[in-house]
């Protein structure tokens, strides 16, 4: 899997996520990582659901991993979620 | 697996629903199933990955399923993504 095979989410819309996805599997892509920390894990969930139940009905969840990251801010260690969610046909 | 061993995480702090998982294990469970829609998927991973990393050292993510439920609402049907974390032992 390529760097480019990665789709971070954040704070925009969630269809800006989809349409990442779905453009990296009508380029070839058979699997794509989609990355999300914090308040984002629930619309990368969202961005999972609808790109495999509306756009790629080939694509399927694969594998799914949470974790915990150790993030350096002004004011110290914070710890904040992180969710991998790997889809592919 | 029992109705008390499904913890639903919602808009409550997310140490509410730690202690709640805490509590299940004390009591004797051998998994907990973590459950949340929408918005709340966040705190449910904050939820489970808290548990473990610093409550129960012997629990682990077993599980991490994602879907797709249709409400019913004033304005019609609507989809909402869930999740399901079951950590154990």
């Amino acid at each position: 899997m390529t760097d480019d095979n990665i789709i971070y989410v954040g704070n925009k819309p969630v269809m800006n996520y989809v349409l990442a996805v779905v453009t990296q599997f009508n380029n070839g892509a058979d699997e794509v990582l989609i990355k999300a920390r914090g308040r984002a894990i629930s619309r990368a969930v969202d961005v999972a659901e609808i790109s495999r139940k509306r756009f790629l009905s080939e694509v399927d969840v694969k594998d799914i991993a949470i974790s915990t990251e150790s993030l350096s801010t002004e004011t110290g260690e914070t710890n904040v979620s992180a969710i991998e969610i790997t889809v592919g046909k």
